[in-house]
């Protein structure tokens, strides 16, 4: 292992066995990641002979891996309960163990992800003063990208667990915002949204309100912009959008509906007689160009945020295109340093918090 | 007003003064209904000098129309509080009057939403038993359309409120689906599903699992399916999605976001080179169709559920068509007797509990 140690080295684990497709996609994935990020080193944890069988593909690939076999795996319908129990050993829990013992700067998986979640808490620990994990992810937009958090590691949350998400959301955007401009540091804080039914400070459930008044007052590395509806998702109205797990996941579900719904539309439209064949195939550049802005697979990856480590999960159905978007996604994370950032924010959060109750 | 009160006529009271275009949609769009269903009757409540301005130009319609004039008009930032004491007089109100004098079997106004819900609620009153009233809207799926609700008239409610939309979501399903059968009655209960962060049992929030655990055991008008996705709504999964309004409403809005960025990419796409504009040209006809498909104006239309009268809200900014839709869904509504049923339904539920709490 020294000699995957060198200082640019980013070292990223990887739970082969995970997802619809195990290795198959997976193996293909790094591939592609390696090809612009000579840089990157593998950790490959899972059944060496089904490994070994898609890497050997790969010939650049196969030097910049580290294989560690095990037959045991999470399965995929498992309850996170009963996978944590019978997880010692498993590809999944040795992948974020590497993580927690600095052999690895990040970890992806495409399986279960209660169980992944499970697991990250247990080994890696949350940083500490955050109350619950949250899962965040990047959302296309009209204006660009959005940062949407939590997807669904909670139900509903307090006010205060709100906030927090804010600055976990707060400080992801940065880390992520810094690569797209190579490295320049940009010093304008992201601004944030509360996810809710209507913009007037008066409408929608306790929580958010509540959370929306603390914002508005407290110093956070976000700019607070008030409530934004489900349509600012997509619009890029704000950097970061904050939400309990509830709302977050079937906004997020339902997006997802809606964009099959439309492919499903677009290639039924353009079947639906020989004019729309001959249409389809002088709109051939068109279509593309379409499908690939409107690629879900772009978009794959959920972060763990408020863990001491990064942790990626993977779409279960993502294709080797969709998984290596969330190893890209992991690579990025692993560079920016973000997990020491979140725990001086949250500290600061805490503080003004204890001034804020010594006041009382 | 004598003539209008034929036993086979429709009378459809509309707040003409309401919504982005006024008269100058809201017009056109009567015309648009009457085309198709001769046996309308149209009671029209607004400027009359900007109604007629726009109805001269609609002879057939002419005949079909009275107009109340008023002055005055609920602004579309008023407070509901503020439009409710200020309503006396104003087209909306006397629009809902009139359903509440049997003047008309519904309503339908594009104005302020909150106030015309709170004026609905105040005039029409709620049917006996039912707790809160919900919103609910048709949406478009693959394999056929969702009916779901709430979609934002409350913020989070309980499980017992949630149990009242499933039996109005039910009654709904029901009297839309006869419609497109030409009269013929549909035995089959409509399959409900309860909208949740993921299928087991063991998931999502508390009075979200409360609910389901009701509707697996109670006798109601539609047949519970268990819990249900985001991506269930665009899929058709079940013939109703029963949600609160703050989870409703935010799907919702995220459905009309995800809607707006696919049509501005498909715009982009199109337009991106002069190849691109030759494709556009060749596929006319099925980008036509795509459009058609996925027109927000065709699934215009918030139905209030649990008043006593048929009040239709539609989107402020609908033009013609989009208003069109919305009073068709008015006429069809009308003639189903559903509030009746409503009330028979909802007094068989209090039954139920009444039962169960005697049990206890």
């Amino acid at each position: 292992m020294s000699d995957s140690n060198s200082p640019d080295m980013i070292r990223i684990a990887i739970d082969a066995m995970g997802g619809d497709f195990g290795p198959k996609a997976i193996i293909p994935a790094l591939d592609m990641v390696l090809k612009g990020r000579p840089e990157v080193h593998f950790l490959i944890y899972g059944d060496e002979v089904k490994i070994k069988k898609y890497l050997s593909r790969y010939k650049n690939l196969n030097r910049q891996v580290t294989i560690f076999h095990t037959d045991k795996m999470v399965q995929n319908d498992d309850k996170p309960s009963t996978a944590l129990r019978a997880s010692k050993g498993s590809g999944m829990r040795m992948a974020i163990e590497a993580v927690k013992n600095g052999e690895a700067e990040a970890v992806v998986s495409a399986g279960n992800t209660g169980a992944l979640m499970a697991m990250a808490k247990i080994v890696l620990k949350t940083v500490p003063g955050i109350h619950r994990p949250a899962i965040a992810s990047v959302m296309p937009g009209i204006h660009g990208d959005t940062i949407m958090l939590d997807l669904g590691a909670n139900v509903l949350v307090d006010a205060d667990t709100l906030v927090q998400f804010a600055v976990l959301g707060s400080v992801f955007a940065r880390a992520n915002k810094t690569r797209d401009q190579q490295g320049a540091q940009d010093d304008k804080p992201p601004s944030v949204g509360l996810l809710n039914i209507g913009s007037e400070e008066t409408k929608g459930p306790e929580h958010v309100r509540e959370a929306g008044e603390i914002l508005s007052r407290i110093d956070f590395p976000g700019e607070y912009k008030g409530f934004v509806e489900g349509n600012d998702i997509t619009r890029g109205t704000v950097d970061v959008i904050v939400s309990d797990g509830y709302a977050g996941n079937i906004s997020l579900k339902t997006a997802e509906g809606v964009g099959h719904l439309v492919r499903t539309y677009l290639k039924e439209s353009f079947k639906s007689s020989l004019l729309s064949k001959i249409g389809a195939f002088f709109a051939y550049f068109a279509l593309r160009d379409l499908r690939e802005r409107m690629d879900p697979r772009r978009y794959n990856g959920g972060v763990f945020l408020g863990l001491n480590g990064v942790c990626i999960k993977s779409h279960g159905g993502a294709d080797a295109l969709g998984f290596s978007s969330a190893v890209i996604l992991a690579v990025r994370l692993a560079r920016q340093g973000y997990i020491e950032q979140i725990a001086r924010d949250i500290g600061h959060l805490t503080d003004q918090e204890n001034l804020l109750s010594e006041d009382d």
